[in-house]
């Protein structure tokens, strides 16, 4: 399963790639970037720098069947790349690791001044044109702690566990990391008041999710076989679903979240690959004693044993008050991704098994990721418990949901033993006040 | 807000534009068409043929201004049109209804054979590529009749007079009419089953609704304010919103509904213009004693009084007893797009309210359009109270679902004393069995 693209022992020539905590040479996750404010083209992350796919074409540095997977990859939107199977991605990827790797030719490293930008110089976009992007509910801790707030007798609805719950989210307000959050105004109605009224959100939160990139598509009628369902999952982001309580509070019933999400959702810009993580693939949590089997077409051998993927993840929060003392980020939460209770597999195999259609550059979100311990809950409106007890801060203010300023952070890492950890760059974003 | 080009008195020289149920001169909808299998291009729908835009341009019948509105509408999608305002769009109609009404020149009619296909040999296709779809709920007797199945003592959600309820759908199976329905298997759950299985589904149902094809966009961030909503809708068409109820019941809560929906959606392939629907325009319903007026952000002047449309609404079945049989197509129902609790500038307001940013080429649904009385009921689960009180056909057949082979016809016809009826083209699908 895994190759001498995930050795450890291998270093780059771009000195920064060597322990880097996201984008050592072991990662080389695509996107698209814009160097200095020029036009958008697609790269790869390595270290702090980012590889310039158009130039590393124009020099001619793929050639044979690579060089057409190469260009894919060098377009503003990756959507073609993403329909590329894994044979194609991984050719891709040997060659990329050839390039950027200390086996590296010296005329190869002498063309660095061309190939290379610094990052810090480059501007992130979403990396696809996302034709649909659908938000699943597969952290049954989030799903549980939420349900207790709404309904403590049956936290979780009596499909949760046969069911890979989800609902179609908003593909045009999907944005890269560092977006300004604007605080969305809305209807909200709380149970002091006999009517609602419109206004900034009050009770503005963030959940940590992980997006999956849809690679290869199905013709509308023609479901994915589970056992098929890991080739269409091109790859990995973070992202973080922005989440207006109080709009959703009165908003939710009966046909699920509308404008309390789609106001903005954030990603992670870079696609880490399926390829990139496939030593971190583990076997799925077992279900616990009593719980139902998934249902037959919910169930394949190899998802069970490596379906689901060991990423661990934080939450960080950034006040004015913090970032003006320089003090540290407030750790909100630490999870993990082997919380989840579906798989990817699974998710894609629910989506199509109606005959529903996917197609390449559309986007899944796994659903909060919130560990079984409160030091793992993946929104404030688990930690807080509907923002009854306020979180307090080193700085000494105190938190029930997110204050105009406050920053939030995401960041992930894929981690086993034997293997380079992988990164896969902030997922970040400020709320500022309503416009 | 009318002018020539809505003149009863004016005729078309296509001969079968004059009087036809559709498509007179009067009408001039835009759709994407393949004429005899060749490549999709964009074209105006006039009686039984299509004006070829590609071919119209071609021969120089379009210059200044109107030559790069024009140029949009004959690609072969029509985001780029979409994106242009009334102003731009009704240029192009002027100049179109100049070429194909009865003060066209000699020298245009001569060109008929160039610019002119029978509709009956050509393939339609969705006119755009659609960003985003969102689905209201805004049939008010529908969502009593719903909810009153569900939750007899308070069939409607406490929001429903508030909030345009509405959820995200899926974009990529929303296909033209005529394409088969396959049916789609999910997980079900009946009340006398004590666990869900998985297979066909055995409810399956159509939901009549009025599309509205989103014009300009918003950024980001820039609510539209309900006063200038109406620009922000370009144009209508019939969408069937297929329902697999037994997968509906099972999954829907509590995020809404997803794979009961999103196997398909069949809309009708014309995009017929607000410039041709202005005459249409009536005033919004009074809402009844007791109900609350709309918050601020979903009312103006204009909108109460120019903010509805004078829509009439068929739905037939044929089943294949009856077209071996050469019946007439069974009246499932009629109604009116006057209905509707909230107009389509108050679900652009509220959707737009939070920062959401619609695109060119974003499509909505009204929500299904019942009218009050069971004649005007907009879905089997009503018309047989979730399937209790089948429905008896002519043929002796009765229905409480769709069968195999049943086909659902929609057509629509905007009428106003006056003035020329004009019809969107049927919005047509036929269910096959599952794969």
């Amino acid at each position: 399963m895994t190759n001498h693209t995930h050795d450890v022992r291998r270093r780059s020539w771009v000195a920064s790639a060597n322990g880097h905590p996201d984008f050592p040479v072991q990662n080389l996750p695509f996107g698209v970037f814009s160097p200095h404010g020029e036009m958008p083209r697609g790269g790869v992350a390595i270290g702090d720098s980012i590889l310039d796919l158009p130039a590393a074409l124009e020099v001619g540095l793929f050639g044979g069947v690579v060089q057409d997977v190469a260009a894919a990859a060098a377009e503003p939107q990756l959507n073609r790349l993403l329909n590329f199977d894994a044979g194609g991605r991984e050719a891709l990827r040997d060659r990329l690791f050839e390039i950027l790797s200390d086996e590296a030719t010296a005329s190869v490293r002498a063309l660095e001044p061309r190939l290379l930008h610094r990052a810090a110089d480059c501007t992130l976009h979403v990396p696809a044109q996302i034709g649909d992007y659908t938000d699943f509910y597969a952290g049954i801790h989030h799903a549980n702690n939420v349900g207790r707030l709404l309904r403590p007798d049956t936290p979780l609805s009596p499909n949760y566990k046969y069911v890979p719950i989800a609902y179609h989210g908003r593909a045009s307000s999907i944005q890269p990391s560092g977006t300004p959050v604007h605080r969305p105004e809305g209807q909200r109605k709380p149970g002091s008041e006999t009517v609602p009224s419109f206004g900034p959100s009050r009770s503005l939160d963030y959940e940590i999710e992980l997006g999956i990139w849809i690679g290869p598509g199905n013709k509308l009628g023609e479901p994915i076989p589970i056992a098929a369902a890991h080739a269409h999952a091109a790859g990995f982001c973070l992202l973080n679903d922005w989440s207006a309580r109080d709009l959703q509070g009165w908003e939710y019933q009966p046909l699920g979240p509308l404008l309390s999400k789609n106001f903005l959702t954030t990603i992670s810009p870079w696609i880490v690959t399926a390829e990139a993580l496939r030593p971190f693939r583990v076997p799925q949590k077992p279900r616990p004693e009593g719980d139902p089997a998934p249902l037959h077409h919910l169930w394949c051998e190899f998802d069970q044993t490596h379906g689901a993927l060991a990423i661990e993840l934080e939450v960080l929060l950034t006040t004015r008050v913090t970032r003006a003392r320089g003090m540290d980020p407030h750790v909100l939460s630490v999870s993990s991704t082997r919380h989840l209770y579906w798989t990817f597999a699974q998710m894609i195999a629910h989506h199509t098994s109606n005959g529903c259609n996917l197609r390449p550059g559309d986007l899944f979100g796994s659903g909060t990721i919130s560990a079984p311990g409160i030091e793992g809950w993946g929104s404030l409106l688990e930690i807080t418990e509907g923002g009854r007890n306020p979180i307090h801060l080193a700085s000494g203010e105190t938190r029930r949901f997110l204050e105009d300023g406050d920053e939030i952070i995401f960041r992930a890492r894929a981690v086993r033993d034997g293997f380079a950890s992988l990164g896969f760059g902030e997922c970040r974003g400020t709320v500022v006040s309503t416009p």
